[in-house]
């Protein structure tokens, strides 16, 4: 009852907020209501999850609540918010600079309507639905936003900035498609220039010792989360592949130095449910790796989907997995261009489909796949996603030499294909055999 | 009679090459008679046409016959064959080294089966189409083919040429993603290096007057493909956009010289007809652009649905089209560097829908639009081309503000959609008005 009552406080002063924004509120509201079963259904119906995953919980539950508040509140001291798309966006020099990187990217199919008005329907359901929160007025961050930042990691998103930069302060950085020693020239100089602009957006110029701080904060972020990562090696893993999902989708989001903080702590938890033997799945659970495309906020279907098959997922090849906390920026650097320079090395090493070739992603594969001891790949491929779908052949192939099954998932963010999904999942972890 | 007999001969001839080849010709067979009778029931069902035309309509049928045969002679003689997929390959430097550029884009759906055991099916039929011409042992340039270059223009094909460079000779440049001076350092540096690329395989040095020469000769190519296009404005124009469409089509296969010099026949030709009053289409026609993505050797798609319910294409602002032929090469440079220097900044001004932002071309499509005195704009959109369909949403914005009408048409090479399409073209046709 007393929790009840605090949820629909909550609400109200939410609606309150989002009503100062000038949202609109009513289609707010149905749109998140559907994202909030949706985490009650998957995320919080889990049983014996960590008790410090309540903090997690909150931060998906506050992204358009309490977080806005807070940046509206550090908006007001002077300090900008900008919003991501891609975590080739150097977190670093946004923090070193005062200002908040927050990742802007929809994960709901109920938005995607909205961004059909103006894009084709045979795009990706991320892009869709990051425009169609947008487009609908329904994104608290909108409003406040001081600049949004693509890139040109997909042929999809790239064009969709062309189409949206007209409505809007948004900035485009460049990324090579190959990663030679040309490209990263051309990397190196675009992270230069963003530095630049958002130089002129804050006012403020980047100083070597507060970069030096952002980028030990953001390695011990990192740190902390390959961590987490690291208990999912676990026999018995002490956290559910979901549970791991929404951590990382707060990564994306939430405050870094409090994210980090309370993340380390949910780690000492873990630790000690690893020495006291508590983990989430059975001793028969198929140990599952998720490889591909992002599951950002409001997207927990395949998780979902293979975790209620009885199954585990023990890491995650993604996004919102391993390319966001593998590799450290080299922390040794004197003077401003060097520390850049790190900067962008770090970043270029993150093996999305975009890069051409992209060998190194299938050896990550193969290898967080021993690490992990998966007894199965699954391919996540969000529609029309063509880098990761084409990729995908040589993934599948590389992963068959090595003797590991893998299945390929091409799906969007709607529940009309999740039967068919489920049948097909289950029929891969039954053919996994024991 | 005779006709009939000089086909079969010409066919047995052919059938006997590809077997030399090591093709399946049964299947070839298949595939290419559904071509050929796709051309009869096009272009030579077609009235009045230019008699001139007949040279063109050769090179379309040689592709698979003669224009290998003497490929093959030139190979023997010490010459390579260059197979390329897109237009920003610089055909001047393959020239210059006295090696054959032939594109080898697929243009019909029948070997798309071949490709999708290997590609995922939701990417574009063009991208399918020549994959599946190579895997299904269809394609004579395969065989005697010395190099294959693709580029990064978009995720399909990039990421297609990831797979496919573990079967063959293929070597991808990179195109940058946007037109700024680092793009241009990048680019320019990318043709330097395909230059030594094709230096090695020729075991030639590239010439500066031989480069000259080069270039004087796609100068001409251009100037003579500008030539054509202008006649098109003409008020009753002397040629059908099915007949442009066949001449780029060759322009893209054929022997540089030969080509230029027949279509500097067939101009003299058209100025004739044009003085004599002779045109091929009704007072009452409506004058069309297509614009958006290429119609390559096979795909008479769209312009004759266009042309068969009494319009005519009068422009083609596409890779079978202006943007092949715009834009000359800088004559008066002289030392290698600065001839590929104009040479790479030639090819940039290239206005794909792969860069961002890309707005030249929306100046270029009102500018060929009010020069070609065109009625309304047909926007050709290849199934699953994220980048022309996106773009799609600006061009017929800045097309609407220009009182353009346009029409989107997203097809594949399939004909099951033909009757729906003819009835989207034919209500966008009436309702151009008079």
């Amino acid at each position: 009852m007393a929790a009840r009552i605090r949820r629909e406080e909550c609400m109200a002063r939410s609606d309150e907020l989002l009503k100062d924004l000038g949202l609109d509120v009513d289609l707010h509201r149905r749109i998140f209501d559907a994202v909030d079963r949706n985490f009650r259904e998957t995320v919080l119906a889990q049983k014996i999850r960590p008790a410090r995953m309540a903090y997690f919980d909150g931060v998906i539950h506050e992204a358009h609540g309490g977080r806005v508040r807070e940046i509206i509140e550090r908006r007001a001291a002077g300090d900008k918010l900008i919003g991501t798309f891609c975590i080739y966006v150097p977190e670093e020099i946004v923090l070193a600079l005062g200002a908040i990187p927050v990742a802007l990217c929809g994960g709901t199919s109920l938005s995607i309507p909205y961004a059909e008005k103006l894009l084709p329907r045979d795009i990706c359901p991320l892009v869709k639905s990051t425009v169609g929160l947008a487009l609908s007025n329904t994104c608290p961050y909108s409003p406040i936003e001081d600049l949004a930042v693509g890139e040109t990691t997909c042929d999809a998103k790239k064009k969709t900035w062309d189409l949206l930069a007209k409505n809007g302060d948004l900035y485009v950085i460049e990324l090579p498609q190959k990663k030679g020693a040309r490209d990263r020239d051309l990397w190196f100089e675009e992270v230069c220039q963003f530095k630049t602009r958002l130089e002129r957006l804050t006012g403020r110029t980047l100083d070597p010792e507060r970069l030096a701080g952002a980028v030990r904060l953001m390695n011990r972020k990192r740190r902390a989360l390959a961590r987490l990562n690291d208990f999912r090696k676990e026999a018995n893993p002490p956290l559910s592949g979901l549970d791991a999902l929404v951590v990382m989708q707060g990564a994306l989001l939430d405050d870094a130095i409090r994210f980090t903080e309370r993340l380390e702590a949910l780690n000492d938890e873990l630790e000690d449910r690893v020495r006291r033997g508590i983990g989430v799945a059975s001793e028969r659970a198929k140990r599952i790796m998720i490889s591909g495309c992002p599951s950002v906020l409001g997207n927990w279907k395949l998780h979902a989907l293979v975790e209620s098959a009885g199954a585990i997922v023990v890491c995650d090849e993604t996004c919102t997995g391993s390319r966001y906390y593998e590799n450290l920026v080299e922390e040794d650097r004197s003077g401003l261009e060097a520390q850049i320079a790190a900067i962008a090395d770090r970043y270029l090493k993150i093996e999305c489909s975009c890069f051409s070739p992209n060998a190194e992603r299938i050896d990550s594969i193969l290898r967080l796949a021993r690490e992990h001891r998966v007894h199965g790949v699954v391919q996540y491929v969000l529609q029309y996603c063509h880098t990761y779908n084409v990729e995908a052949v040589a993934v599948a192939a590389a992963l068959k030499d090595a003797g590991v099954p893998s299945l390929k998932v091409v799906t969007d963010y709607a529940e009309s294909d999740t039967g068919q999904l489920r049948l097909r999942v289950d029929a891969f972890l039954e053919g996994l055999g024991r």
